[in-house]
């Protein structure tokens, strides 16, 4: 084989949630009498709605008939479903032709650093989606800046230091829980006009945002569909993590530095040649998501995680901890004011203690150390014994060391 | 936004099946009266057999319900799916935990370039399948030594000269349908330990060898495993071009160069962090593809596919061509031998006097010029048209050019 890549050396052995899954299931095992609460690795765990199951029974059934068959579909994703996007999520100020259908957000992580040139530089949050630093410079092997934040909400505190470019952007927060609001957002996209910037935008947890005066989509504000590409999901938006579905926007306004050619044209070409579109039934699950019905049921849904967020954040706030998040998403940022624990030491010291598994802060940024993050995708059952557990003590009581 | 990529330069607008799609599609608007029969784009065109469908109906309904939902697989795949695909594909040779399921042979690609160091440099068979030179060369930036090889069977001629990290075998080959024999394929493994390179196996016809002189997996050839990283699929195999699902096998015997560490350990590292699993809905189909009745049912629908190849390309000999292919592969590659045409002038010729939709074989490699490919996948109706037509005349009768 070829030499290793040397930058691989600083990548642990695991990604952080098969290490927390890994953690959970030996804790498990070893102690099989404990009544586990899961609050870990951010899946869903509401089944599918019942239009978007029926839909997929439907399509499942005409892929045996000769006129139902889907073969090979547009590599972008179907015309019917990019419509449906442009139409449902943007009021169609982006168009079919800008999104592309993806199999996820990770994938098209990948998919865009293959685009960008090697030398590409990013500026980064803390804390973050933990999938872009191991991504970018752990695997990819490119400069990150590690932007100064408020490390509750992980808002980026000097935006005029910015000096990368591409600035990565999760919003509302993965983990912190916090939506920023336009008039941020809005400085952000002035400042990459001044800084020669671009914003990849993660917004795959945008359907949990309630709130009329927060932007609907980043593209409503001015210049933004030069400067942002945005990543988005169905998984957290309809429970699509088993089904694998997303999109990015790639505007046709973006421009090359120094170059007259279209970055989306070039986007599309790669797409044609690394990727063969997103499964067609999961696609098919995608347009049922977005339909009338499709949208009532799912909302349903989420509204029921980010009432599990609300009474969690409430309690652990209650008992004595720093809490961001759980308004506009289904994540709850915790940082417990009396405990000198190291992220990694908490994960434990609750896993041990409490049979809680949360996902440890540090896995979203050094600087996070000593938070851990909670998620109201968590089961009633785990959420409730959770309250339960809360309100036998007023505050925590953390041992110096675990 | 940054640069563009240097390479990108050298890139066609479109890959080359959009390109013939887009093409067929124009004609198909200017003359509407004419019978088109499709042999282009290499997409199956019968529907999923009863076994497969009746899996898939069944698991869309469990997703409805708490006790049968999937949220987040394991990113290499359910265990069940790689323990049948150990069993039926290698009869255990390759151990589960060697075997990666993913959503297509393109997006693994993609990925094993993402794993290997920037400098890694490749060989390739002409003909070839066009994504890997697309994905290395032009996307990547990589560089290639294009191996001199027999045009009709793209058989490499003289072994010894390869002087690459990764040499790219395809076989059975897509697009000349050649199938490799034991002795060829072990004599490219013992150059590839005198050679010191690896070999990148793409099987994705694997399923459409009926010769069991043929080894029925690379890794019963003595040292494979040492060195061959295989890319395989459901695509072919039973009908999944639109369910996207196939499987990488990362041999826990391969070793980097001037470095201990394990290189399977590093691409499930990746796989975490770039991908997040197949569909599972993919992942039910492909175990009932696997299952008894799944078996029996795609190897009818194989056969046909076979038979269509086979008499296509027996009416294209008796026409004049030079002719390889349906024997093992749902691909006849062919040449005129009275033709001065080019590849994409052929295509224009079949397409405007007959109402044939082929690839041209430049697609496939420059040296290929003058050669186009034609699938057996393609419907009944367009076999017999074809036939039919061939009936007509003893032997083509090419204009100059066209």
């Amino acid at each position: 084989m070829p030499h290793r890549k040397s930058y691989f050396e600083l990548l642990e052995p695991n990604y952080l949630f098969p290490q927390v899954k890994a953690r959970a299931e030996a804790f498990a095992k070893s102690k099989p009498e404990v009544k586990l609460a899961s609050f870990g690795i951010g899946d869903v765990s509401l089944p599918l709605v019942s239009s978007i199951s029926k839909a997929l029974e439907k399509a499942s059934y005409e892929m045996s008939l000769s006129s139902g068959f889907k073969g090979y579909g547009p590599e972008q994703g179907y015309l019917w479903l990019r419509e449906k996007i442009s139409d449902e999520i943007y009021q169609n100020k982006i168009s079919p032709d800008e999104i592309f259908i993806s199999d996820g957000a990770k994938c098209d992580i990948a998919r865009i650093l293959t685009w960008l040139p090697p030398k590409t530089t990013f500026a980064l949050q803390t804390p973050c989606y933990p999938a872009f630093n191991d991504a970018i410079h752990l695997i990819a092997g490119k400069q990150i800046q590690y932007l100064d934040c408020e490390l509750l909400t992980a808002c980026p505190i000097d935006i005029e230091s910015i000096s990368a470019d591409v600035l990565v952007l999760v919003n509302p927060n993965n983990p912190s829980g916090h939506l920023l609001d336009k008039q941020v957002l809005q400085s952000l996209i002035n400042q990459s006009f001044k800084n020669n910037f671009i914003i990849l935008y993660d917004s795959a947890y945008q359907a949990f945002i309630r709130d009329e005066n927060y932007p609907k989509s980043i593209y409503e504000l001015e210049g933004a569909e030069e400067k942002v590409i945005e990543i988005s999901s169905f998984s957290k938006r309809a429970g699509f993590t088993g089904l694998r579905l997303g999109w990015s926007v790639i505007s046709k306004k973006l421009r090359y530095k120094g170059c007259e050619n279209s970055p989306v044209d070039d986007f599309r070409r790669l797409i044609q040649t690394l990727f063969n579109g997103a499964s067609y039934l999961s696609q098919v699950a995608g347009l049922a998501a977005l339909s009338e019905e499709g949208l009532k049921e799912t909302t349903i849904q989420l509204n029921t995680y980010l009432h599990r967020a609300q009474i969690l954040a409430k309690g652990l706030k209650q008992a004595g901890m720093q809490v961001s998040g759980g308004m506009h998403s289904p994540f709850v940022w915790a940082k417990p004011l009396q405990s000198q624990l190291s992220s990694w030491q908490l994960f434990d010291y609750f896993l041990h203690e409490l049979g809680w598994i949360c996902t440890p802060g540090s896995g979203f940024g050094k600087k996070a150390e000593g938070f851990v993050r909670f998620s109201g995708f968590a089961s009633q059952d785990s959420v409730d014994q959770a309250l339960s557990q809360l309100s036998s003590f007023d505050t925590f009581n953390f041992p110096k060391e675990f």
